[in-house]
């Protein structure tokens, strides 16, 4: 008899929820977006939903219809009635008996959460304190996968060193991005990021940061940085859909600047705000 | 109120199963093993748990008593009563709402099942084909982590091609390892197959496939080769828990050898049946 065991309970194969047998748990093998709403309205969801569909392509999940996702996302949206919302929502191959390979047509299991943001206030008007951690996630960061175990180790050192954000870097000594966020420099009138890649995610908080930036008179450089570089920065903040933009005020236990949030960072940040209305 | 949705369904937050909050979908932060038996008999258990005790402790999932573990695989597998078993089991870090960071005193999920082992006759009498593609996967593929989407990905393409495994080559040219297996090249009296690091799992299906060459009088060469290499290999195969040793008689399109299962192959999965008793 073909057996399961949950802790200690044996339940025969067949009686399994399909919870179980979901292959993001066993594979990661699904992609996800997170949305947040600023007072009732969801912000960028056109882009994110172009994105979404974009990591489908590419893992090749197939047979999802995005306006039916967008047609839940707006109905649990609406039924949460939460105006400030954190939106999260995955999608995966669906569930079958484990194998790395499995029939083309299985149903994907789409998940969504809509849940209270938590208050950031403190963190975007002290700003945060980051510190770098070797960047072992895979090779096609561009993909917004269910496969985040680096992250999460990388956020486990950083909160050790009582950081708010693991800032990555890979094997050649260049940051790439944030465990969970954008991450960008300032040097004089000067806005400096990583130019996208397989290597990071195609961030849209990344992608409103450096127009914000224009906005306010700065010149943007695609370029990656090193840490000593960051170190030397005038300002550093990060940029994440939750949140917004958090100015950085500490890296690697060096203070930036003088140790408050930088005048353009603050600009910036308003910048950003005026697009979320 | 926060809520969740499940496919169509909109459901309380709540009254969500632990299942659909475990970590292990959200960034499939957890470990695994498979087991399997021959005749009754789990091969090189203690192997497995002492690899599977490492990667917790790669990954710091503390709280594990690996003891109760090994308990509950051997009541599972004497529950099911299944002859020549495959054993999967898994611990992820527990089920919260999902955030990077985590309650350290989070329960461990654990996951198992006991199923029949597929036939692989076929395979193991005419050998199969391999096609070889990116290596995709993380950094620390020493850890045997729930993290496994370039492992599918490389899985998918290779079936595309009618291959059975794809075998995976890093950014430097050189064959890591299999998706879910390791692998060997025989040259005249010679088994060769990539040395232990970071990029590659302590296959312990491997350990015994160097054992059993060694037994059958061939030398051990640890070290990577090129896919041009393999290609002009006189015999080549891979080693995988569930199948033991598995000839490969076709790589990338071309034929090894007689494009047969070679003489040293056959020799060392005799060897390797010899273990399993």
């Amino acid at each position: 008899m073909q057996i399961a065991m949950l802790q200690d309970k044996i339940v025969p194969i067949e009686q399994l929820e399909p919870a179980y047998l979901d292959r993001g748990i066993f594979f990661g093998d699904g992609v996800y977006e997170v949305l947040r709403s600023y007072n009732g309205k969801i912000f960028a969801l056109e882009e994110h939903m172009q994105r979404f569909a974009n990591s489908l392509s590419a893992i090749e999940i197939s047979g999802v219809d995005i306006y039916q996702i967008l047609r839940r996302i707006l109905k649990s949206f609406d039924a949460a009635g939460i105006s400030n919302a954190k939106i999260y929502f995955h999608i995966t191959r669906g569930s079958a008996l484990r194998n790395h390979v499995c029939d083309a047509n299985l149903e994907p299991n789409f998940f969504l959460t809509v849940t209270e943001l938590e208050d950031d206030s403190e963190a975007k008007t002290k700003g945060i304190a980051v510190s770098t951690h070797p960047d072992w996630r895979w090779k096609r960061c561009d993909i917004k996968s269910l496969n985040l175990l680096a992250n999460v180790l990388a956020r486990q050192e950083a909160v050790k060193k009582n950081c708010a954000e693991a800032i990555l870097v890979d094997e050649a000594g260049l940051i790439t991005e944030g465990a969970s966020s954008a991450f960008f420099a300032i040097f004089e009138r000067v806005l400096q990021t990583t130019p996208l890649s397989a290597n990071i995610l195609p961030s849209i908080t990344r992608e409103f940061a450096i127009k914000a930036g224009k906005n306010i008179g700065l010149a943007i450089v695609e370029k990656s940085l090193t840490p000593k570089q960051a170190n030397n920065a005038d300002e550093l903040f990060i940029a994440v859909t939750t949140k917004g933009i958090v100015p950085v005020v500490r890296f690697d236990e060096k203070p930036i600047g003088n140790g408050k949030p930088g005048k353009y960072t603050k600009s910036l940040a308003q910048e950003f705000l005026s697009f979320t209305v």
